[in-house]
């Protein structure tokens, strides 16, 4: 499922984290039975990746009743605790959507609260699997039983996950059924996911890659080497536009010039139907210090000034396909989600 | 002309270099009398940008000649150390053309070589500015007189010429003028000549500046931040195909998107009318390690393969004019240059 390697996973009533922060250096894991440090982790990045960051919550409100027990915490303290697990992270809904959801079941006792982090955590793993046979199923439909050469961008497998990811999901099935020839991965400036954790993946999977600068992309696909691209998505308008990592927007371009697909894979959770069009929704605006800095060394003047927004939205113009762990979604114009 | 510094300058019989490997930390220059330190300088991008290589080369010559005339090296040795110059870096045309050029004037003695080189030097100054009013004019022509945001990608300012650039001195020139409102600037990955060199020379020459991700250009473009696009060119086929740094293409497509103008400033000598489209121009495709590592910090698996072309080629049918020394070519469909 995860190329032998868990992001996640409960054993032995602790929280064991692959630490991503060490990846592509070395691959170390983390075990967690109080709150300090396992919230300090989430706050380093420890763990990412919205699906991934769901199952830490969950995870860690039964790590917050078991330190309770442990230590006598009143029932005051144990709920303070989970506040603060909930708000580990204020931009990452998925941790504080998974705590309030779990918390729910702790008048039922700590065994049912760990039973419903398992059934949590084993959901998301399913809709890993099932986003990957409907993106597998449509690519091929769609060009045909051969190996194809794909294009992704940012990490969105099995290290922001439970499972095998969402678009590097839909890879790995293609893999698994023969049809992968290679992947190119965007390097994905300026927090380079695509050339430290990506690659990383891909290598574990045994799936030949090569890292390119996201602004290799355009000529990778103009110049005919790539068959499909696959993203994943943060948030999905009932238009089907699509807000992903900066740089997704120019892929979608440069497949729409080519005549190529180009696939956003996420959850149906990922789907906002309050929001008709991607222009409601709000993007990120990160530090100048990502870009005027590289690991504390200087690479722009002093004082330079930068635009460094999280995310773009691809407008659904240019998406041959939304992939679900339920559906396929080919918008034509006018038409929603 | 170009911000209170220039890339190479012949002064008291030496020539002297600003240390572009130094910028943006610090502005330091380095002067030249005999010709093994000075090829050392230009291999290791001392001096950089094809139109400076040139003047390099030009004034390299008379560098050759007076070492010769100093030490008492026989005829043979002048013309092998010239040789030796010329070779220096076997892909920078400009550097063989000037070097080539200006040694024909060998048997007019050393002031007619110096003549000559100071020449070439002023005719390339001439250019940068010649290009800055045509596309200055293309510019308000099209657009209006009013203040502009625009985005440019890689370095092509008073660091790649003698002048004040080919697309940055465009936007130079509209400085002058009154009409930047503030420059987006691509940190061109893999080597940040955007972010290290472009920001440098933006904040030297007082106009307000971003730095962004390549990855984030599009997004600037397709959200109506950006009135027009301006890059250079290393090579332009006949039907006005052009070849510039890895991401120039991207930048293209995101314009054409959004309907605003993509400009391809350079001067004549790059136009190359023996190709008859971009297809036929060879891309260098560098090593891996550029994309692997940052400043020698690993960024990605070991053995990582990578894409690493130097170059993409942005078909004519995105670019909406090319402005040189002499013209703006507004290329139709079927015309050539």
């Amino acid at each position: 499922m995860s190329s032998g390697f868990e992001a996640i996973v409960w054993k032995e009533n602790k929280i064991v984290l692959l630490d991503q922060t060490q990846i592509p250096i070395s691959e170390t894991y983390i075990s967690y039975d109080e709150l300090a440090p396992y919230i300090d982790a989430i706050q380093r990045l420890v763990v990412r990746g919205a699906p991934a960051l769901g199952v830490a919550g969950a995870y860690g409100v039964v790590l917050v009743i078991d330190e309770a027990a442990r230590k006598g915490h009143s029932a005051q303290e144990l709920e303070h605790n989970l506040d603060l697990l909930r708000d580990a992270r204020p931009t990452a809904v998925n941790l504080a959507w998974a705590v309030e959801k779990i918390r729910k079941h702790l008048p039922e006792g700590r065994d049912a609260v760990l039973a419903a982090a398992h059934q949590l955590a084993s959901e998301d793993k399913q809709s890993s699997t099932d986003m990957g046979n409907i993106g597998a199923d449509w690519l091929i439909n769609k060009l045909g039983s051969k190996p194809m050469t794909l294009l992704t961008h940012c990490n969105t497998g099995s290290l922001a996950t439970t499972g095998t990811g969402t678009a590097l999901g839909v890879i790995k099935e293609m893999h698994k059924r023969g049809f992968v020839k290679e992947v190119y991965a965007d390097e994905t400036r300026p927090l380079l996911q695509g050339s430290r954790l990506t690659a990383w993946e891909l290598m574990k999977s045994d799936i030949p890659y090569h890292i390119e600068p996201d602004g290799a992309a355009a000529m990778a696909i103009l110049s005919g080497r790539i068959d499909a691209a696959l993203i994943g998505a943060d948030r999905i308008a009932k238009n089907g536009d699509s807000a992903n990592k900066i740089g997704s927007l120019s892929v979608a371009l440069a497949c729409h010039a080519a005549g190529i697909p180009f696939l956003v894979v996420a959850p149906e959770s990922t789907v906002d139907r309050s929001i008709k069009t991607g222009s409601e929704i709000h993007i990120e605006i990160r530090g100048d210090e990502e870009l005027t800095h590289f690991k504390g060394i200087q690479v722009a003047p002093i004082g330079a000034k930068t635009f460094n927004p999280a995310f773009d939205v691809t407008p659904a113009k240019y998406i041959s396909a939304v992939i679900t762990e339920k559906h396929s979604y080919e918008i034509a114009e006018g038409q929603t989600l």
